[in-house]
């Protein structure tokens, strides 16, 4: 059997580093955004829309009210993305070793026993990663205050962990669910992925 | 500064053992029971007695009705076992590098910077670890059922966990109390104990 690392991640925690340097000492593959590309060219949809639906949990519709009642139909892709990030992570997991980051993966491969990590660290240090790394996930050009960064922040991950609850039933960030939660607010998350290596 | 590495851990998941080896490891003091003793030792009271006080929160009295209202007078040593504690801990810590188990060391040292870890485990791995051990912690001649000891290491983790929580304000085994959590279900705690050494 493959082995398996998957890492659930705080925003702003340094996981997605730790684990791009772990899949690089083990000399194994890395799957992270190109989880995303592989479901937009399986689909035809474009990497933004399968991104944003891939990343959370399904929204309840509401009728839109205007003097009568009548819903609003936008078709609705959210199953298939599903189906197919499944698919894809079972694949990836059962091709060679590999570094798997966030998408409930740890849940989705529970049956092939995979090291589970949790990577996380307090408030000031997010922030101050998020703007050392320049992040993607948060529009670059913004000027955001540390207050307005924060904030932001919490929003993914409260996403994070809706989308993580509403797909697995269970808590995001819960100890139990993990092998190891590494706390990168002091910790170096490249220097412990030499660590991490040893023991998963 | 000195290394103190503090340790939390659940009732049957080898934290102890993780403890000792990691002390073995670093060739620095390691302290469990000896502040038990030490305890004793400046109050002049038992070492069973200073245990239960200084491993519970505090009960708060409640007045025992026959007939009429009356108060049970017990002579209550809580507030001296705690303050000793505390000196001792401090002192133990100031003196050398050092790995410290429970009493929330990590709270009472929180301005020397401790490296502080929790380690737990599932019910059914810190059922087999009691029995395994033989552990002191319960009544070794008793035959107890998994069930009853399941039970039995419930109530001493809660009282952990009560304890923490009313001498620190803090949420016991949450992951940003400590900077790393370790699962010993899968993981070894001597195994890992080599690994937490290099990054602590």
């Amino acid at each position: 059997m493959n082995k398996i690392i998957t890492i659930g991640r705080e925003f702003g925690s340094g996981g997605r580093e730790l684990g791009r340097k772990l899949a690089e000492i083990l000399g194994c593959a890395y799957y992270d955004r190109e989880i995303i590309a592989e479901i937009a060219k399986r689909t035809s949809l474009s990497e933004k829309y399968v991104q944003n639906v891939a990343e959370h949990k399904p929204v309840i519709p509401f009728p839109i009210h205007t003097g009568r009642t009548f819903w609003a139909v936008i078709p609705d892709y959210g199953q298939e993305v599903q189906k197919e990030q499944h698919d894809i992570i079972r694949e990836m997991a059962s091709k060679s070793d590999c570094v798997i980051v966030g998408r409930g993966a740890d849940y989705i491969l529970r049956a092939d026993n995979p090291f589970r990590l949790f990577v996380y660290s307090d408030m000031p240090s997010k922030i101050s990663r998020c703007r050392r790394n320049n992040a993607n996930d948060y529009d670059k050009g913004e000027e955001m205050s540390d207050k307005e960064l924060s904030r932001r922040i919490e929003q993914i991950n409260k996403a994070r962990s809706e989308y993580y609850e509403f797909y697995t039933g269970q808590k995001w960030g819960l100890p139990l669910n993990y092998d190891l939660c590494i706390n990168t607010t002091k910790n170096d998350p490249i220097e412990i992925a030499e660590f991490v290596a040893k023991i998963c």
